[in-house]
């Protein structure tokens, strides 16, 4: 059997035994050992919908996930078996112009753990493409494997933004993703990293990381080459991007706010970039070498650990404490 | 001694007799031959200033000029005498961080003919640093000649969009920047170059230029891989950036709207790439040799020709007639 | 049936009745109408091999194919049925490394047409995945569309080279593929093209479309910004590296030497850049593009068509006669 | 006066009393305080002579410095007195398309210290443009700011090759330039960096600095992304160009070889992009960013030092000592 965490209806989360899933020719079959809950999965646990996906069956929740190869498909080398894999939860169709070109976070016919109508990883075990079931790295846990997923926003926004030594970046928002995109910031050779937030407690965070760390509500003085906007706030844009260099880049990385003012004096006057970004692409071996490296650091961004039974709990949990940062939900702990 | 059209308040243009410069080391003394009117012209003409350039003391306006060299500067070589050049309007620092980085349009310091307090290019001679003085290819006229400036805009736009063989090109916007930056798109390669604009007049000239034109009020069909915004109006921005393919790319190069939406979904979900333009860098020799080579043809483009002593009805040419496209004035005509 | 020209040992080529092969589910059937004959088709033709590629069993020759779709697989629109199509000859794996980057032409398991052990495309019928069978152009005979294959590769060399209005372009050596890619090099922007070759004959073609032309012979004076090896003659590429410019650019395009001098104080002290390309990726909707406009054109090119009984004469074509370049099979013709 | 060492002739160096020079309105005064030795450097000594570049009239050596504003010209400001600078060596003319192109190390009238007939900075004071005397930043020595020199050279190889985090680097030669190139890498987020060197004392101070040092000797394994030639020996390119992956960079930062051989089909197959360096540009602020912030250590690379008195002895250092790396003079030390 297949204990699974089933999104039925808004605030509606059932534990259910579903079939345990077969690998195809080009699968593996992984059990599931650490589920990240990214906001969202708080968003479709909480409304059932993100936009236009809208959750019509039940789903099963969650998409940062990493764990053991159990079983391979015909195609797949035997060798793989026993691998602990961080797993990249959209699989593309790997035919249409953007997949052809690189691009294929882009690809419309992209299949995405827990975006309806597909389910997501919160389970114990699940099948995935071989492909996008990366080996991590010697001596990573579960956990840190799984981060692997959030920390790839990071990498795919530094890569966005062109970050490089000498490059002084401004992280609007502190949050798991502001503060682990912080950490690739630095690892890409970033000058310097400076974090904006509304939170004390996670301010705090980014300063025990090394980070200079400012109050949202502060002016911001100072002038940054890089922006990644974290925190999907209008006002934390607004303030950034005023502060950025001639020849300045900022990305899109926070959602939130359905529009944001575009200044354009600014834009021409200092031949501003700005772009946004949707998930990633070729970048979990990366991530996942930071974390081998130690240059992304996971411990202090994992404040919670559930067992499969309270994933409930674990989605509700940054409603109710304001001191936590990311929880993971472990499918096969007690 | 020196005819010039000099603005003294909103307005108020007189034609002055004002002493001949003399060039100094580096410089060269050119015989101004024709100088295009451009809108930022008309805009000090009618209010005085843009934005935070005031005009505070009177000032020669102009900055789209080409003539002969006359005389040069004791460190400049003396084979360039007689040599049709094209004057790049702005002479940066060339110490700045900027400069040095090859961004001198960005640089602080510039001086920029006809930006307030620097005297501009309508009158009988100008001063210019030699390396700022590009000789135009055989067979070209002044009036050519001082057309590389409008269509440097267009080779800015088309770099720092990235224009080239495959892409779809889109420009709302068909005044005489939007001609020739689609002309510029063109000999960049674009496959395709769609105009938009309220007047039915330039949508003519479009499309006798042989570009897809469509009014503006028109809702935009079809997918476009770069949009060149050269209308300032935030009506065209919104609609044309609905219309861009995954991971387009826009240029603000119109200026007007001091604030246009940006439609955070989209520019994530397609991971847009949006920037702006400010003057342009290292184009002179690229937009004169399109003029050359006939990717770019002025002649549709220059609907009128006046006199230095009618440079006040070049000013207001716009106002008067809509069917009007870029005038051009002729320092040295009776 | 299916007749096709089989390579069964070095100058040994057989017309054989093969089976008409049955479209896959993602595939398309093609009814081939034209197929260019390249370098490659004749080395294996010649000598059995092209380095580590050896013919061991018998193999259909050609790669540089067109014909219209005349059944589709159960995946596949059947609104294709009817359409003239380029044939892109190597399907790539689409799973490894290289094809999630973007780059599919580096696949080490790609499936290329006649390329052994793989069948090539001379006969009257072959399937291929419908993503690599490009949608032609209205307007576009095959033997046109054939000319993608070869285009593509001038593509891909101007896209390595950066070529943009601007450079001045050196292509050494004109035979098939650097006439092509002159051309290419053109719709580029490309302020001028030079090419040189050894053939006053293929000299005069290249003036006949309007570049300039140069005895390989002389010495080469000018200077230019992106130089497109398209010999594989060391003496050409030896003194072609010589007249590049501070920050130029060469690709190695041609096949032919094994190895070339790198002159190290000429890399470095004008920080030239140089690459070689391996085919091409994602082009051949540009390549088409280029051909529709006329930016490209195969006329002059093309010098010789045979059915396909008279493959071997199309394959022995570039030995017999010097004023040859292109010459196409026509499988269907009587 | 003004104490300095000064070329005569191959093996003739003579300490003389110079005259202080004066700076001009845009030019500060610098009190030198280090100044590394260079191989360049060693090489004048040796030979009178590097390629063309031949010393014929006495010349003052050394060009890695820096030191302590101590006047300023007039156009300078003033609160630039008292300032520890590190000084780029070359000045350019940033007049010509390369400086407006932002390329200003391959502008072909810099004036760069210690090419004849331009003296360098062995020197008690020397003059330098302002824009071009750094600022260190706070807490740096001398001897660490005088360093930026050579990390620039490994900053400007870093930049040249794109290295970012994913990339495994590998470094031929292990001298002050591999080492410090190889931290720079480091500091450029590479995920693993690799040098290889004949010296075994190189290759443990290499170990010392956490990376994987392999005699030079021995067969390379493993796939790598960038290289960046150090050694200038041909036998080191040959192996290294070897174990590049697809689409791989090589960077050829070593002087030596005259001629490289050029593997066409790796170069074609692989699609490798070579390129080379000639000094660096717009890289001091990031060479002390890195210095700075410990990413470059200089301690285990400055092995020797010495007094103006000795410079002699600091130029045949190598020579003498195997187990020497960099040698540092000091002109204000007793």
């Amino acid at each position: 059997m297949n204990t699974s965490a089933v999104l039925h209806a808004p605030r509606s989360l059932v534990i259910e035994q579903r079939e345990r899933p077969v690998p195809a020719a080009h699968e593996v079959l992984v059990r599931v050992e650490a589920v990240g809950i990214c906001g969202s999965d708080v968003h479709y646990y909480e409304h059932g919908r993100i936009g236009g996906y809208v959750v019509e069956t039940p789903m099963v929740v969650g998409h940062e996930a990493a764990g053991t190869v159990v079983e391979v498909g015909a195609d797949v080398d035997r060798g793989r078996l026993g691998e602990l894999v961080a797993l990249e939860p959209g699989v593309p169709d790997r035919t249409c112009e953007q997949c052809l070109a690189g691009r294929y976070n882009l690809c419309p016919a992209v299949v995405f753990f827990a975006t309806p109508p597909v389910n997501g990883a919160i389970a114990q075990f699940v099948t995935l493409d071989a492909a996008f079931a990366h080996p991590a790295p010697a001596g990573l846990s579960a956990e840190q494997a799984a981060m692997a997923e959030p920390v790839s926003v990071g990498v795919w926004a530094a890569r966005r933004g062109g970050i490089t030594p000498g490059d002084r970046v401004l992280i609007t928002g502190a949050g798991p993703i502001g503060l682990f995109t912080a950490q690739v910031a630095r690892g890409f050779g970033a000058t310097s990293v400076t974090l904006t937030d509304v939170s004390e407690f996670r301010l705090e965070v980014a300063r025990g990381l090394g980070f200079t760390a400012l109050p949202a509500t502060e002016p911001l003085t100072g002038t940054f080459d890089v922006l990644l906007e974290c925190s999907g706030a209008a006002a934390a844009w607004r303030s950034a991007v005023e502060v950025l260099a001639p020849a300045g880049r900022a990305v899109l990385v926070g959602m939130g706010a359905d529009e944001l003012p575009l200044p354009v004096p600014l834009v021409q006057g200092r031949e501003l970039t700005i772009t946004g970004i949707f998930r990633y692409a070729n970048t979990y071996p990366t991530a996942l070498s930071l974390i081998a490296s130690g240059a992304v650091d996971t411990t202090p961004l994992i404040t919670h650990r559930f067992p499969l039974a309270e994933t409930e709990a674990a989605l509700t949990l940054a409603r109710r404490d304001a001191r936590s940062l990311k929880a993971v939900v472990e499918p096969h702990s007690a």
